[in-house]
């Protein structure tokens, strides 16, 4: 970053913000705050209570720089000359017009000077992954998956004059679409039938001919939201007289009670095959002679019989669920999604990213700042780690070690030994209060001390104060 | 076989009786027919009702020669003298004595002359798929399968005197315990709990110490039946005056409810998401902050929400179970685990097996044997094939092609299009009867013969007379 | 087989031939006989010194009656009632006419029926291993393998009158054409250039436009033999007057001077660079600045030089060539290739095969028949084991548990203690000669008799005389 | 970096010098130029003449400033502190000491704190791919492949005072340890053998008792440097008073002619098969009876015979050598060993990594900037690409798209059609001459361009002058 880019971040509305976030003791509520900021002046309460998961909000602010500091074409242009972008990895070439939907990545690095062509010629570019390129966008994603409890992903799409860059479609996701730069012409249409209403899979391109009237019709501008569930189609297009540059967050993929009940089904049965011994019970012999398709229309009262048994057998079920391993497996996939935390300078200073020992004029000093009893200590972040079972051992899952890019560190955890698992829930339960290492419910003085170095070390929990050198 | 196997083959009862079974029009009556047989005077309707899945049966007959043909050491030696038995493959030499259960396969070819070393010195023999080496064990399989509506396997037993092969232990398979040649003790013990109870998996070897006292003890002689649900522990030892030769035949193998469940569910879950929107809402913003193991403690009223949740949603899914397609996943996983039938020279007359078309003095002759609208057609077993839908395609699933060896053969089937779907379907309701070619429901006279001749070229059909050349 | 086949066998001049052939001592003189008896009245030192890999040659016979008993239309058709001949693996259904080669394979069991409709309707078949499903077949290509040092494989080709089933082509094996029934027109052409000359591949099928004139045109007669080598391009057809049978014998494939040194040349190379410094002296520095493709076109003398070098180290290699180590290679691949032998009736009652340890009347008996320090023992075939080194351990290489079917069984060989290597080679070496176990160069008595216990139990030796039991 | 950082850098003898280099014309040069400062005073020539795969050297210095600015401890905890070094994967932490070596390596990430009470407690630091987190070390290396035409790698070696990391071995590459703080004492051993003579593979550790006595001993001081070939062994220890920083800079790791040998060797053989009949004639029908370990100690003429025959063989082998191609094989797999070039400020701004066209002011500016015919280009650097053949298509493999992290990219490479092989290969003899596109050997006017133009976009090529904007 140049130094003028640097000035423009420090007065951004967005930098300051965060800056003062940081001063927020929680990061859950660091969390709400942030996403309030998001939908102000709409309040949480009212959102999820009407809006979310229900139908489409604009919120027009008449304050083009309100979102200023969270993307630019600045940035964007910045990004291309600096990081390796990938065509068809990380940046997608588009267009849409006469109804025909196009592509047109070439192989290889997408530098600017190839980018910015393709984009005078009218074709429409979006980032995919502007987290591992942006800090600040990164920084946002990561505070509010903390609120979500679910993957919080984003793309930037940057449409010239007078185009469209997508056909109409809907998402498997719920959109928060930022406009940050010129403006946009959006149309949102309703689900078409019940099956799409919270579709949990993206729909194909569609022809303007099969999605119907737009429910809601806006001109988006610089600093306005608009936020639509899945399952509602849309489609935006640049008037002629402005670019357009905006950016989609997004949450909720694969987040629901059907989803959980993947985890669960299978294993209630696997239960209740264990336990109960209806389920156990061999079929009739001679049920391949009634059931199947080819008896499916066959008037049978065998066949009565043979659907209520499996209808009480079904009913049953219900009674092995497991629930909470089931949402612990949910639980580990959404640590495994999570962004790393972007670490303020006050956690940096009290955590092991901060540790004093370091190399100074030819040798190492002050390696032996250490955690005493009355050190106080607190998870360095509410969502940074999870006790989860693997059904042998007990892991601490968390997120400290994940990549910026997607799933490119395999899930990370530590084995809690058995006697420590009850001081790493305490620990838990008791953020965002820090709490004294001898507080910890552990056998010994010694096991507590260890247990804290251990988390300490591993960059999970942070110290009220900085550890100082003896 | 010698001249003198021959003979006594043909004098042996089962000789005598499986010949009778085989004039016996339709293949389900063989099977029970055959099934009564094995458990005569015992009747099936009883069996069924009280015993089955319930308790040990033993039948006692003081008929040495009853099973008289089914199988002998003298089969036992011509197999190993004139067919590829593998050591750990085809047969185990076991022993169990002091309470210790070894194994002593050698690698490679079982000889009968290393074979009944072993033997000699005090070890028990188990052939593991006598089927694939008699011809009369794999006829009787067949033919019970179709009774079962589950594999029929077996294994052959054959102990020295004043010896024990196998420590106590319970299977997953209903077991038929025929003895053959000999005698040998048998002690039988109730499952030792509700979940072992109708066990869906085999124990590990227990020892004597934890087996508790038997429910049955007797001595089985040649003649003799015992029968024991799976679940039900169990040892035989041979008395210090004679050897034993038993088959144990059994089946119902995984063939549960749950079993059967285990295909419908995640099925059913599918179609709920697909067609609920119940199951597509997404889960509470904050469940992840009191579901899961960590907080499975907390006395949290959203913890009873959640719980309550999910048990309306489970309990739904029953409405959504597909019970039919399910029974043909069941159903095609057995036809593959069948084994093919042995036909009777009827059979063969009547089929494509026994098509006349031949090579004779230099040339090919009545090749055009035809199949015409009069010809009268059935199934030419029962079971031999099911119609199946595979999600797409109708496939027409049959056992003809399979091998005496146990999956050998992929799971083979034909697609039927779909202006044949009725007139197979109409075939399957209609067995044992023959009915013409012309009654088939197809559209076209030509597609009647099409059909039925495809049917008679794979082998599935046969005519109610033999095909005559012009 | 019925009765008619019997006899028909029986009177075979090869059936007696074989039988004959059983009493000649070494099984080197066996294989020696049949090729004679193949190629005869030419002699094979003639032919291995005038025809083979030089020229076809024609053998005329007069005799139609010359190869009966090898196959047969009447065994063609019992194997295809009988056995699980499958369209595709098994056998082929093709047809060659207006310069266009097709196939007709349908998928599945090739039943009879429908074969021989294929046949009337003017396609030839190719039945692909009739090694598998002909006794005969396999007796006499197992012998003549051993002559050759190289697998003996064979297709069967049945034709009928008036058609041609392949287009012209060259394969990449020695082809021996064996007329069995009617008569066949074959043309011949010579290799078109250096490089098809004992081609290492088969061609593709080729138009009548490229192949030039033949140089040996012939009606083949029942009786009569046509030979030529790899890379001789060759057509035939039916008169209209008649079909034909014949079998294609062939030997040969892959087993050149050529795919030996493919084994040798790594190896030499592996053994060169441990040894000779040179081989591991660092490239010129700037060697890709005029070497490479790019650079190819330079007139550069360092590139003289860098070839010079690499010309000096290329014939240093020879020096290295582990010649016996890559024979055994190419020994242990024709081990695999294979068939096992079929063994006469004296071989079996003088090996394993024929132990007289069975179960008789209630009991086993004979099982204490034992190898003693004066029983005189052989291997069962010259050909039947191979002593190889696979680095490490020294291993037995044998054929006896090898398969009719290629490669249906792993290559199979006994590992040999480092104190049993001297008697076994001593075995091999007197082959021939039966040999008393007392003669075997071991430490002890004991472990002559327990090498020579191995060695019998695995069917590898045979007994100059039938054990008899104490 | 800090700023005191940065102004160390600025002031580096290094740095300076890696400046001036950058006005050197040539890549080639300033590779020659900058290793000539790694090993002056002496000259490359009397190096490569009397030293290089010979024998140890070592440049003694004074000049503890000497290689200032390459690395150092500073830089070391930098990139603890900031980048993601991983334990086991970038950073071993080890000790020697009793004779026993020992690895350290914790799981997970290197953190600084834990990492330096590492080496407070005694073991040494090996920083394993220094490139990747240092842009000195990175450009440095870069800069070096390009004359030795073999990847160049380093490690960094952190050591405590009074201690040894590394028990005694040799590596399989030619070592250039640059001492740059404190001081280590050496040992260096000649090789114990012929074959451990320029070893292309690594030893195992040596215990003291079978290394020999030290054909060199010295104290390195930071300035001083020490070269020894692959098969030296060798091991270093710091003193009482001072801790040891070095970096080894390796090269020549399967870069002998052997290794080239390896590609060539199979590819003359499957030449020399397909040209020349000898090596396609078939074996001798007998051999396997006198040839293989099981004949070795026969004293056979044939076997005489048989070894000629194969001498022969493998001399004439030596004409079919593909030499070019196999240069091309190890030259593609030098181009994927590559690291990417570190551009200079020069290099950028007449790329496309500098191309004007960019974002500004709420539009893209200067995409016109094009390339004409009388623009001048060449490629980036000399060893950026090379022209090579895969056989069927001709390839322009390169560098440019490398990562920092070996193997972290894919082999990149261009397809170059047959119409543009002739002016890419006239670009890279040009190289460092600049040519105008005009010049390029092509059919027209318009390929010119656009063959200049794909290059340039693709990063390759860089223009005399930055192009400049219509």
């Amino acid at each position: 970053q140049n130094a003028r880019d640097m000035q423009e971040d420090e007065t951004s509305s967005l930098d300051s913000f965060l800056t003062s976030l940081s001063k927020v003791n929680s990061s859950r509520q660091r969390a709400s705050a942030l996403f309030h900021w998001l939908i102000n002046p709409v309040s949480s309460e009212n959102f999820f209570r009407d809006t979310w998961e229900k139908k489409p909000l604009l919120v027009r602010r008449q304050k083009p720089d309100y979102y200023h500091g969270l993307f630019s074409t600045t940035e964007f242009d910045r990004i291309l000359r600096t990081d390796n972008v990938q065509f068809g990895v990380n940046l997608d070439v588009t267009s849409y017009s006469n109804g025909k939907r196009k592509t047109h990545n070439p192989p290889g690095r997408a530098l600017s000077c190839s980018v910015w062509k393709y984009y005078e010629s009218g074709c429409s570019l979006r980032l995919l992954n502007p987290q591992a390129f942006s800090s600040t966008v990164w920084n946002v994603l990561s505070i509010l998956q903390e609120m979500f409890g679910s993957m919080v992903g984003a793309n930037i799409y940057l449409t010239p004059a007078g185009t469209q860059g997508f056909a109409p479609h809907y998402d498997d996701i719920e959109a928060f679409v930022v406009q940050l730069e010129g403006k946009k012409h959006w149309r949102v249409y309703s689900p078409r039938s019940d099956e799409e209403t919270l579709s949990l899979v993206s729909s194909p391109n569609f022809s303007q001919s099969v999605i119907g009237k737009p429910i809601m019709e806006v001109v988006l501008e610089a600093g306005d939201l608009l936020y639509f569930p899945r399952g509602f189609i849309h489609q935006g297009d640049c008037l002629p007289d402005a670019h357009s540059l905006h950016i989609t967050i997004s949450s909720y993929q694969r987040n629901s009670w059907g989803d959980l009940l993947m985890k669960m089904v299978p294993a209630a049965l696997e239960m209740a095959m264990e336990e109960d011994v209806e389920f156990r019970k061999g079929l009739p012999l001679d049920y391949l002679s009634y059931m199947g398709v080819q008896n499916s229309e066959k008037n049978d009262p065998r066949r009565v019989e043979f659907q209520k048994r499996v209808d009480s057998l079904m009913k049953k079920l219900a009674a092995y669920a497991p629930v909470d391993a089931a949402v612990d497996q949910k639980a580990r996939e959404f640590l495994h999604d999570c962004l790393p935390p972007v670490l303020t300078p006050d956690e940096k200073t009290t955590s092991v990213f901060g540790a004093p020992a370091r190399w100074e004029d030819g040798e190492v000093v002050d390696v032996e700042a250490q955690i005493r009893a009355q050190t106080r200590i607190r998870f360095i972040r509410g969502g940074i780690a999870r006790l989860c079972s693997n059904g042998e051992d007990v892991l601490l899952c968390h997120t400290i070690e994940n990549s910026r890019v997607y799933h490119k560190e395999e899930p990370k955890s530590l084995e809690i030994k058995s006697e420590y698992t009850d001081a790493v829930e305490f620990l838990i339960h008791s953020y965002p209060k820090f709490v004294t290492v001898a507080s910890l419910p552990c056998d010994t003085a010694e096991d507590k001390v260890l247990l804290a170095e251990m988390l300490y070390e591993q960059g999970l929990i942070h110290t009220s104060e900085p550890l100082q050198p003896k």
